[in-house]
């Protein structure tokens, strides 16, 4: 089948926004086995939308369209589609109602422009949202499909897969070639030398196609396979993933829905552990990442954000001379730190990091990037010393990706490093 | 001016690569005054690419299209153009001779389908390429311009900006619309009621577009005005303004570029004053997102995340018994929190934030979602009591900014509320 995306919005034609819509919705349909022909972008703008539905109309089989949904003035993307094939709009009340109700819900004051996501024109049928008050709907024209949903992509990510997949599965009805995909996750490798290390795995010869996603500071590599027969099809996928396995091995740190923070928190929430956490240059980007873990009160006792020196002391007993002598950024204020939040906050485990995120305050000796990140147990104490570049915001993340995955090495091998 | 952009290339409508070509080029081109009414992706296909050029031709004056140009097989934006328009190829001996110099000297090895990249459409114009060895070109189709260059987005940001958008200024000449706009940010104020409290402003009738861009949890509203005389296109645009004020001002925390933590850095650095936070939902965050702000550590002396009751007694002497007798998410609790980290770190204020960020820990009477937020300078605290829905992430987030409003409207209005 052959699928056209129109994604809608002025945010999308002004460059404001990036359209991570279309990309989304074209591996989903690339997972089905379907070819994307065509993706498009225009404005909350009538003529702009009427022309770019015509061209996918007369190209596609079906087409799925995100935006311009929402209760304001410029969410015209129904009215538009509506006038484009000269459909009349009709009020669903069932979805009024079901719309009112999450209004009250979430104690949202009811206008009367809200009542607008609940019309729709006459011959199409509703798509259930949820996760949000704008319902989608599906037209039949003249055998194409056309669907058309919200675009705010939280709700694109469920609505897609949960209610327009299966309308345009139906429509697909016989093709049913068998399609998945393992992503490997890695974390300190560039993706050049990523590519590089792979070169020599025959991945075509197994009919698997490889992309790079760089998610700065990881990078995932995904392998898809499509296939009529489904056990070949596995058996190529495992084949492709051992040999990627084996060439990536000390970078990889997780798996397909993986995150770091997630791998930590599993780890110590299931062996009783404790963690505290001092942070200096990450400014509480740890603390905030592996909180965002649902239950990671249980292992996750405090965090301290020791901007200033007299924090470093007061908070975690670094000694004052220490940082006289060796300065705030030194692995030996890294290592009185990582033992300082331990110590006070009794826990199994602390973790520190001091460095210079600039863009000032760097030296010739101590240029921006330098970072040192401290993990102890109380007996063995591991510090590793980085110079990253990047900016300000990126040596915040790298660094926070670099402490948990340090951690999560220590907890799994007994040490941090190789 | 009225464009199309048209980004070519198997990984974009295979969904692998997410397209940030295209919304640059869009800001490009709007910074110039000009409207995008199209942007497409279409793969490496013959007959994608002309059926895409031929909805682009039709409907803008000018196309920027990017994407396979280079020297490998699927590279055929070229020859797709070419046979689109029944042009010849013609091998341009000045340009090879150039490419070829490049390749000698980063040594790398010159293979018979390098010289592809020496092939133009009769009549084009070539487009230098000022890193990387594929040379753009442009036509003049019946007055359209289309300008072709390779994909590569870090060639892109060269080459649209120096050899791109020079052609199409010549082109505009002279037509010379006067665009700008100006954009509100809001907070704590749904989008519906954003779009109703404007309702009654005749944008229309100044010349003005308005546009919401939900940035969770604060919302934008951009004004724009595009107008041949710029002294009517600057008085509209400040009446759009003014209007806009008049009806949303309680909610406006900036305008533009800001951020709250800029902001609040910003005050706080001017007049000398210091913060200390204790986080107990949030986790982190406002560490985080005040320590994204360089130079922060002027005023930012420490932050605390006291996750465990036990921390909030120990680093913010929070005692026992408020914990014990109001509960960790209290009123009672966020004050003392509030004091005690200003206390300790001897700052001019003290925030705090306590709640249940969920999915669990809610009860009836303390439901997912409750938050209490307190700002104190020791003399005066003020203390607010939240009701949020939203997932974990965005109680974190949506907790972290009313952090930051409340103190930074207790800076600006010497009290936190209205």
């Amino acid at each position: 089948m052959n699928i056209g995306i129109l994604t809608i919005g002025n945010e999308l034609t002004s460059g404001r926004v990036e359209d991570t819509n279309s990309s989304f919705i074209a591996r989903t349909a690339n997972t089905e086995g379907w070819q994307v022909s065509v993706m498009m972008s225009v404005g909350d703008n009538d003529d702009d939308i009427c022309k770019a539905l015509d061209h996918v109309l007369m190209f596609c089989d079906a087409a799925v369209v995100t935006g311009g949904l929402g209760p304001t003035v410029d969410d015209i993307t129904t009215v538009a589609i509506a006038k484009a094939y000269g459909l009349r709009l009709y009020m669903n009340e069932a979805v009024l109602a079901e719309i009112k109700a999450l209004y009250a819900r979430y104690r949202v004051e009811w206008t009367p422009n809200s009542a607008k996501q609940a019309m729709f024109p006459e011959g199409s049928e509703t798509i259930y949202n949820p996760v949000g008050t704008a319902w989608g709907f599906v037209l039949n024209m003249n055998g194409t499909i056309i669907t058309v949903v919200p675009g705010v992509p939280r709700e694109v990510r469920r609505i897609v897969p949960e209610g327009v997949i299966p309308l345009l599965r139906k429509e697909a009805g016989k093709e049913k070639i068998f399609t998945t995909s393992r992503t490997l996750k890695l974390l300190g490798m560039p993706e050049a030398k990523v590519d590089q290390a792979l070169s020599d795995v025959d991945f075509q010869g197994l009919g698997v196609s490889v992309g790079f996603y760089p998610r700065f500071p990881q990078i995932h590599v995904q392998l898809t396979v499509r296939d009529a027969d489904e056990v070949r099809a596995t058996a190529n996928l495992n084949q492709a993933m051992k040999l990627s396995q084996e060439r990536l091995s000390k970078h990889i740190f997780g798996y397909d829905n993986d995150t770091l923070e997630q791998l930590v928190s599993e780890i110590m929430t299931s062996r009783g552990l404790t963690l505290a956490v001092a942070e200096s240059c990450t400014g509480g980007l740890i603390a905030d990442l592996l909180t965002n873990v649902s239950g990671s009160s249980k292992f996750f006792e405090r965090g301290v954000v020791a901007y200033s020196n007299a924090s470093k002391t007061d908070l975690l007993g670094v000694p004052a001379e220490v940082i006289e002598q060796f300065g705030a950024v030194s692995e030996e204020t890294a290592v009185a730190m990582a033992a300082g939040v331990r110590q006070t906050a009794q826990t199994d485990f602390g973790i520190a990091t001091t460095g210079i995120a600039g863009p000032t305050g760097g030296t010739d000796k101590k240029p921006v990037g330098t970072v040192y990140i401290a993990v102890t147990d109380g007996r063995e104490t591991i510090c590793r010393h980085f110079s990253f570049r990047w900016d300000r915001r990126q040596i915040k993340e790298i660094s926070s990706h670099w402490a948990l995955d340090i951690l999560r090495r220590r907890l799994i091998e007994g040490k941090a490093d190789e």
